[in-house]
């Protein structure tokens, strides 16, 4: 891939990015909330019962047969999706089919990729994939990284592949959907069977506009499969394999706590600040994720609200046993999850009407009539890098390589107090910079950084800042913060080494080029 | 209208249709399964966060400052849904509020009327509403097969109206949901407040496919309104009103079985035929409405199977109490519901995780990847006359004035077994006929007619009459029940005095015309 094929461009922010990504036309990021979508969504075909079974048995023996009768070509997109996490052992089995049936040049569409899935690598060197869209954790994201994918690599959000697949900006011609439990017409959950992942709203898109559906289940049940978290109206055929995942990988027994000191520091200081900038009251919303601080930070503000007597309207998942004991102790309302992250989150949702599954549609599509993310008062996020902008990045490290997907993070930045919860430094590498390596999220977004060190609040939000005059939380500048860590470190975090090829290209939730990711030499 | 604004065809049942209906192409039916849709889904509009406040409040002060703001123009296609049934209080209020506006010309495209939707009468004579599309119940049936309706009507069964918006046939500008809880975000079900009415599934459609929509509520809630039957991110503005429906009108106190001796013989005979052609087993399923006649059904067949130890894995509805007590005692598995027909059916809906709202997309919509009606073992149905040759008729009365809507009627036909339980004659005139006066099923789908005096199996179905050698069920043939009749109602019906013009289209489930009603003179 030469420059040429990407011609690069300036952003609003100042990033050079491509304006042609894998031969297609990129729309460079014009500002929050400055670039409009002309036009309608994807069409789909229409399909007609005629061509379906009328006893609604879709079952076909196995992967290949599935993808054969799929009408399987060269230059294919063949999606998937991350419910199944570290655990998942679907992936690398429809592109071995793929493999066995000869065709070449597929571009791959997770909904993110994990390390399990290292062996693609082989099928990207082979020629049966072309590229990935999508996150690239790990060993994929270091292949990436050292340019050795053919095409470019392209990230989005939750929201933004939602939004992508709407708009027709991807078009899915094969979507396999691993299903925990699923019956022969298509219906399909991830609440029961020995592959439990909670829900699957992450392949609801696939589901309503890829051309053809396959569902892969270990766990094959009679008609109706309750809930159809997928709809089998919009499943074309029905695989059933002996093991679709491994339990261990896909959900955590148990999800833990950091012991870290300063982890808890800055778990207790992001609870502090809700609290004391009185975000904390009755009937509010907040979301945090599964890591170590995340859930530190949740025990904090529970503890918190349960000193004052307050109770949420709703929180948002990915949800842990610490949010499950929130609902069942009556100190929120509502979880509204995205995703279970260990068994308790599965068997509250499979038992608690109140533990509600969402979709990237209703929470995080920016092409949507509104979504839930610009609703939650407050959500905690990581990055791995801050700039004294607030920009942020969460995909790659100081050193360059990308090695992380976007999540829920860009579509997260919408709540009305955004919160990021880093350590200072890492590994003795600053993490609050001069300029972050990949701008995955503008800094207008993001309000407040709580560190083990103090917290910086965005001088956009005077109100905040307001909101805890009088308080003794360490509040500094974001200068300052960056200047402490520079002290400690003994200085700047070294340039990385990176040529001129563009490997991927940082989608912002609205389908434009917010930054990209050079290789690293 | 005159005859060269819809050129009348022959299809192939024999019938004269129109092959344009309100300007726009139609295609004659061409045989069940026969006729096979081309291209894509109809495609909305890419909508925009940017549009939409960002803490989801989208409450606009009343209907028609919401109708405003949704730009209605002349010409448009509001749409509307019936599960308020004779109750709802919302269609007129709409028409009046474009009147007001000073709009004209619209078409309106409800789910179904009802007759307390008779006040639109003067918004087609006023020239407000252009042509209605939808069934047309008692007086607005009587008024358009009197001729005084503009447009052609158009009747669809469920199953076609969500495939006619599906596919684009029909072009929603403003959908009006009437929503017996919601919240501000336009999340809405039909569980809770005053007008609760179980479920709003016949507004999928609206919600996915209209360019505007526009939620209506009596009861207003905190957001999340939990469970989203409707979900808020295809809502554009939410109107609260003091009441949208008339609690004893949408929903019965109590269902009342038949105390009619024919009628009880009729479903005493259905149950029997179930039964004894061993359609009746474990795991099987079945459907039937809410008249007297099929309740009464039920609770035959439910003896049976409690006799003999049988459970069904799942019963549709329309749902009331007679299906909620099946359930409740472990006599099927699971509810699959589309409307509930009384106070039991919402409770239980509400309450009970395997009581599951479908919606006309997973149960009837023939342009999907199979549904949910050609997998129900045997389905109980209605009719207001059958021909010698199995066709029926669900819309007409032998006077030829249009009465009633089809329903989900077309889409059940699909079964595996259909039974239409109907008595033999109705007010002195024969039910069992030469050739109905309109023709809204195809013989080839009607499996059994079941009178009060016989029983009746289409010849085509050699395994039905097999399955039933030996019992002592009184079948007879089609014509032997034809002669029955017509010596007790002395001679055949008399013939309807009909004009040319044609007032309807009837639709098939593709889509294509299978029949047309004509003005009553």
């Amino acid at each position: 891939m030469s420059s040429e094929e990407y011609r690069l461009k300036k952003n609003v922010l100042g990033r050079m990015v491509p304006t042609i990504i894998n031969g297609k036309p990129a729309v460079p990021f014009q500002g929050v909330g400055k670039y409009r979508p002309t036009g309608c969504k994807a069409a789909p075909p229409i399909s007609t019962c005629v061509d379906y079974p009328p006893d609604g048995n879709k079952v076909l023996p196995d992967l290949k047969t599935s993808l054969i009768k799929a009408c399987i070509k060269d230059g294919m997109t063949i999606s998937t999706h991350h419910h199944l996490r570290n655990g998942d052992l679907v992936a690398n089995q429809i592109f071995d089919a793929c493999a066995e049936i000869g065709v070449k040049d597929l571009i791959w569409f997770p909904s993110a990729s994990f390390p399990c899935q290292e062996p693609i690598i082989n099928h990207l060197d082979s020629g049966v994939v072309h590229h990935i869209e999508g996150s690239m954790n790990g060993p994929l994201g270091r292949y990436a990284s050292r340019g050795k994918m053919r095409g470019m690599g392209v990230l989005r959000s939750h929201g933004g592949r939602y939004q992508a697949v709407q708009d027709g900006d991807v078009h899915i011609d094969i979507a396999v959907i691993a299903a925990p439990t699923a019956d022969p017409f298509g219906n399909a959950n991830g609440l029961t069977g020995p592959s439990a992942c909670g829900l699957i709203g992450f392949a609801l898109a696939d589901s309503q506009y890829a051309d053809r559906v396959i569902v892969v289940t270990d766990n094959l049940i009679d008609f109706p499969c309750i809930p159809w978290q997928i709809q089998g109206n919009y499943v074309d055929f029905v695989v059933k394999m002996d093991k679709i995942g491994d339990p261990e990988k896909i959900v955590s027994g148990t999800t833990q706590i950091t012991k870290s000191p300063d982890r808890l520091l800055i778990a207790e200081l992001t609870a502090r600040f809700i609290k004391e900038a009185k975000i904390m009251k009755n009937g509010f919303s907040f979301q945090a994720g599964a890591g170590g601080t995340s859930l530190a930070f949740v025990t904090f503000l529970e503890g918190y609200m349960r000193e004052e007597g307050i109770k949420a309207r709703f929180v948002r998942g990915g949800s842990t046993k610490y949010l499950v004991q929130l609902l069942e102790e009556g100190l929120t309302d509502y979880i509204l999850d995205g995703q279970t992250f260990d068994l308790d989150g599965v068997r509250s949702m499979r038992e608690n009407p109140n533990h509600v599954n969402t979709s990237p549609f209703t929470s995080y599509n920016f092409h949507g009539k509104g979504n839930f993310a610009s609703m939650v008062d407050t959500v905690v996020l990581g990055a791995t890098e801050v700039d004294v902008n607030f920009n942020a990045n969460v995909v790659t490290h100081s050193d360059g390589l990308l090695l992380h997907g976007i999540g829920g993070w860009q579509n997260c930045l919408f709540s009305k107090c955004t919160i990021l919860s880093i350590p200072s430094f890492r590994d003795r590498i600053p993490v609050i910079v001069d300029e972050v390596t990949t701008l995955c999220g503008p800094g207008e977004l993001i309000d407040v950084i709580v560190t083990e060190r103090g917290i910086a609040i965005n001088p956009r939000r005077k109100d905040l800042l307001k909101a805890i005059v009088g308080s003794d939380l360490p509040v500094k500048t974001i200068e300052e913060l960056r200047s402490e860590v520079e002290m400690i470190c003994g200085g700047k975090p070294a340039k990385p080494k990176l040529g001129d090829r563009v490997i991927a290209a940082i989608k912002w939730v609205d389908g434009t080029v917010i930054d990209c990711v050079r290789q690293v030499m």
